[in-house]
């Protein structure tokens, strides 16, 4: 994880200290569930419970020597806890722990990235129903199309992050399991209920089996749903560093007063915030192959996962909780230029109303040949410069001969594209 | 798609005639809304239901013409309809034409799937209960663990393909929607309840909001979720490869009796099937990349998708149903070689005992010290080829001074490891 | 391959004819070289040469039967030649036919590929000595920045070009090899003179060691050269795409006369042909991953790759050369509108040479901090639309008491800018 | 980067002093130019290189605040030089300061990443010599198919990674490019000469038109190179893990006496170091995506490259350094089993030889209908348990009508296979 692109929150899941805390809730609960089944003594769990600790720097003292982390950690915790700590792990493989342990991590990176995205979704509806009739050019293959309005745009991004949110959920679910089931995963040497009894404690369900480690098509779907919504931000970034650009300039990242764009150059306000997510959302990305390619693990288990893992596992996480915030404060303090907006929708001298008059010309009784050819006439006009659309259509006898000067007026009238605002705010929102 | 991994069932999904019947299918439906609303004359859907069809080679020589598919589509069903084909189309775009198609055709791309999916699923459960108590050794990092069953091998398997079951109907929802909003989806010219119409006709949801088109999160997160079972059918192809190498030989890919091996070499039968699926799961892995860069389309929409689109789309599903089906053959035909895995179990000299043995030791009152050293120096002799550790651990004066010749055969009692065999098929399978 | 994305050229290389040609090129050759070396009766390359032919259809016949597609070929084969067809394929296996003959289609498609680079070459050198001087303002992160040239931007992408080149040369070289090494590739039953001599009658070096087939790491860098040659064409279609759009509008693609944009309105020209390069590099690019996963086969080898290649093989090299040929067409018919990017690089009233200014007055004794001041205080008026910077810099006393009028013009001098094209022409072209 | 895997000489060339380091250098230099060119003051340089210094927390401190990198790292060299310190960085730019750094450090990584070649390369051909003529039975689809030995076997990976230094090389080459050609890489404001200095004092190429920043078509390269490495790791680590399986134990990672396996079990020696690299192998290949992606920046320049770079800069060096090593230690330590190698070879019973026996007979003057008859009902004994395939052909009538003993025994010479290893040993190492 790069520093700078990392929240402490994401980063504290991910630390030695949070991963040893979870063992450590690992094999207390398992004992908790032995000494309910009698299978070791009573009072184990309660003196566990008193006395357990570790230090990071000692299970690393010791796994250097041993060369292995989960009995590293037991020593360290038996030097604490002493003589009841030999019935902790009884039955279990270090997998039992350190695959439980990874979907705690994964399932509490996943709620925390929900609040990213709830964020990014309070921000997104607070300016759509702000900007919901806000005229703005739609543009289709960056071409000027016909008008819609900028919280119409919000809102689709709404919708967007709706699915995400859906979505995520879903790779929550695809790792909150919890497997306890001993080599090879078989349960031989430790009951099923033990696995029932940390599973509940720890907001899990049970792995149906397990190949002693956790299958990885969980994990792997669960990185694909980041990818996804990494590219979700990045179509959201796009569109801000489009609208940014010198030409365009219809809204623009927040420039504190402080901040300065590049020296004497007032317009040199680059849009640098959503640049960087549209990187961090590659980043997020290359996650999803080697996840893919984690899943086919030989027979029952190997550990080529593992240092994938340790890569991608923070590393995805930390960036994109990271970008979901940044992204979350584009939105929110995005400045807005409405009459940019207008100007910029007016620019064309109106032909994005060219159907229109087309379609009130065939309706008028015109032929579809004729109506096409007297819009045309005028609209080439217009593009040549020679004014604005309604101005030339209102000079030009053969229209004028089918239609009013009312009826031309109301062709191009704006608010005729906004009349679904309301249905589209009330599909997306619920409310209008 | 490459010809000799193509089913026609799939193929048929995206050929022409089916896109073009598609296509009819929404462009009548949207008539018959527009109908009902009184938008058109009355009567309208009929004749377009009396008449219309279409000519695949007729539609491609205007499109060459006036180079835009839909337009050709419908000036070759006008051909066919006459005067009330003006009727169609109305306040319509393209891409509500192509986009809700293309959703309709991986809709039913996903059903087949999903019925590939049921055969695997059948093979495995029916596999899985004949092998139950098959025993096997259980292998992590490719070396001899403990015993497991075939069965609860199988079992692990059935599991995951639940799970690619269920992906599969996420992924099927996730694109199951129609998009009819016209130009940059404002519905400007297109009343929503014509929307509503086709959605319920052809079994979709509305799209809450498009820009025109639907949004391509949708195919990303579809074509992802068959990247993830792309690798879970790699997992399930490695573990038979594994089995039928040479030194292992405990199951392989069924040979008919004509087929040759290599001519004089009887021994020399690959397991070319998985090796083919191992290959085919990278290629269809391959459309997840492409399709997570298509959602950062420009605005309200650009054309970049498409041609992503036209390769993976048809790629993807129909490798993935060829794979599926070649898979669920492998798993029928599998020949399976228990007399093999037993002894392949037992060609360690029961040295997967040795841990039963060291407990037993240490609950008979050794340290656990001594208890180690008893074992180990056993163990030594076995893995030196000196007799199995059983034999062994008896001739052990320090051994059989604290447990007793039946205590030990218990401990290498094969039964042991599969006691919890039922409660695992009882999960996978809700019986065992 | 997607038909609409295939030129015949290059499918050409993929078909079967082209394919079985170049099975029988390889053991005719190899027999030619047993025959030289008396391993087979003198006269039989000879016969073989007279009278050999295979008919696709037939080989597909043999081989629905002996499911083995060289065997099928050989079949056919001797169908024509008669009985010194048995001296054919001596002690080869049939990767030393297949993996050759797959070098040899590579070979070729590269060398395809590389008229179309150079087509693409030749395109840009020529637009960009036209429009060598032809100012347009140069953009960071889409925001204004300082002036360049029109011809100097196309230089950047010639000579990314010419690194593609060299690039897709080291590709072909990396797959210009040849095998008839026999079985696990020890030459056991087939001299390696033989090999010697088939490699050089087709242009190959030898591969130094095989294991049967040809290592699949050559295979890899090809195909990730490939991606980067597709990334190129993507960064100079996502150029035009940003140049075409309706704010900027600097250049366009070429549209025919007959060509209709949409209908009424004739600005709706979209850039329909570099947002199709751009998804034909993401499609070009996905080969790049299953290409690095075929690397790793199993001991000598294993079939996986073998399905990849059939799909990446084709599809990728099909891709490439098409979009080569649409992306040189592009540039060869952009339409560019000089006085439009003129007025651009003015638009912002000269606010890109505040840089200089404060340079000037540095330079005339100013201090940094006062030199900025009376820069700003000017750039912010301009930026607020009140007239361009040259205007107010002029009626600013501050200002005017350190620099003259004429030093002041000098510094708003746009061929200042300019005055090194000559050197990156003569960098980049050799000639200026 | 993952602390276990990384080697702090890797580490160094991304750290903040090694980076700073490299400013200085890049500034120092392009300051020593101007000197010569008169631009700056006689003397400047010298008084640069005698006071300059910087400290990582001071810039990290000034960064917050201006929230610039290279401002602040030329104030904090500014509070060390004083006055002199106001004529580094004239006339460039940012990027010409942080782009040619990161080519020094992927220059400089490119030549740690080939000594780590370097020692795989050493300790391939020491093993392979000491292997030279050590049989072992090649396999096809994971199937005996005849025999080869442990040397050429190594000799094939040696001939891959010699492609590896090569490809290295050029990637190396790809990147050892500097640019100092100020905004939008005109050259408007510095010398190119100053570039040209530079580049020759860091023994770095001029780049030879920049777009401000070095073009990412050159870092891709780079990257795919090092996927493709990565590749090549992962094929040897699959062999050695296949070698390692309790199946075959034919070679095994070195285990070090202290180094405990799994307890009790001396078989359990687990292959975890090749199924690390097999993981890392993942990790590696995962920057060659977002790689390809940074590619097509916008207009002159954007910063949507710099986070992914922050990424996979440090990540695919250091973990592919670390890689390369801890592939060296496994070569050069890999405990190998020549006995167990021929035991395995001819556990079949010596059906490898049946083609030979096949051919003999052919050549003797059967047909070879007949021929195949009397090879395959032999063969099928021996597959069939009955014996060893030379003593079942010997009591072969029709077989020992056709044969001499002596010329059936010279048929199951295993050294037959073995003739051309000196001709593949000179082909790889230049000598036999």
């Amino acid at each position: 994880m790069i520093p700078r692109y990392t929240r402490p929150e994401m980063a504290a899941i991910w630390s030695p200290e949070s991963r040893f805390g979870i063992w450590l809730e690992i094999e207390t609960l398992a004992a908790e569930a032995m000494e309910n089944l009698g299978i070791i003594p009573e009072g184990t769990t309660a003196a566990v419970r008193e006395k357990a600790a570790f230090e990071v720097d000692r299970i690393d003292e010791i796994e250097r020597e041993v060369k292995h982390d989960v009995i590293a950690f037991l020593t360290n915790v038996a030097e604490h806890v002493g003589e009841p700590a030999r019935f902790l792990h009884l039955g279990m493989t270090s997998s039992d722990v350190l695959d439980t342990c990874l979907n705690v991590q994964m399932v509490r990176a996943a709620d925390l990235l929900l609040t990213g995205i709830d964020r990014v979704l309070a921000a997104l509806e607070k300016r759509a129903f702000e900007h919901k009739l806000t005229p703005t050019i739609g543009r289709s293959h960056g071409i000027h199309a016909e008008p819609t309005t900028f919280g119409v745009k919000l809102a689709t991004f709404h919708a967007e992050f709706q699915r995400a949110r859906a979505r995520l959920l879903i790779a929550r679910e695809e790792v909150a399991t919890c497997a306890i089931s001993g080599a090879v995963g078989t349960f031989a040497n430790i009951d099923p209920k033990i696995e029932a009894h940390v599973a509940e404690k720890l907001g899990l369900a049970i792995e149906p089996v397990s190949t002693q480690v956790i299958p990885r098509d969980r994990h792997a779907m669960y990185f694909a749903v980041l990818g996804v919504i990494a590219s979700s931000i990045e179509r959201l970034a796009t569109e801000v560093r489009h609208l940014q650009r010198t030409e365009v300039l219809e809204a623009e990242e927040y420039f504190s007063a402080g901040q300065k764009g590049s020296s004497a150059m007032p317009h040199k306000r680059n849009p640098v915030l959503t640049e960087n997510l549209t990187g961090l959302a590659r980043l997020v990305r290359s996650a999803v192959t080697p996840a893919l390619e984690n899943v086919a693990l030989w027979h029952e288990r190997d550990i080529s996962h593992s240092s994938v893992e340790r890569g991608i596992g923070p590393d995805a996480t930390v960036h994109l909780d990271f970008a979901l915030h940044r992204l979350a404060g584009v939105v929110e303090n995005l400045v807005v230029y409405p009459e940019r907006m207008l100007k910029t929708l007016n620019s064309m001298g109106g032909l994005h109303n060219s159907q229109r008059v087309l379609l009130a010309l065939v309706e008028a009784g015109n032929s579809r040949e004729d109506s096409y050819r007297m819009v045309q006439r005028n609209a080439m006009k217009t593009w040549g410069g020679e004014g604005p659309l309604l101005d030339l259509l209102q000079k030009d006898e053969d229209v004028m001969a089918k239609l009013t000067k009312e009826q031309l007026e109301d062709l191009f009238d704006l608010d005729y594209h906004f009349k679904q605002v309301d249905t589209i705010f009330e599909r997306v929102f619920g409310r209008s």
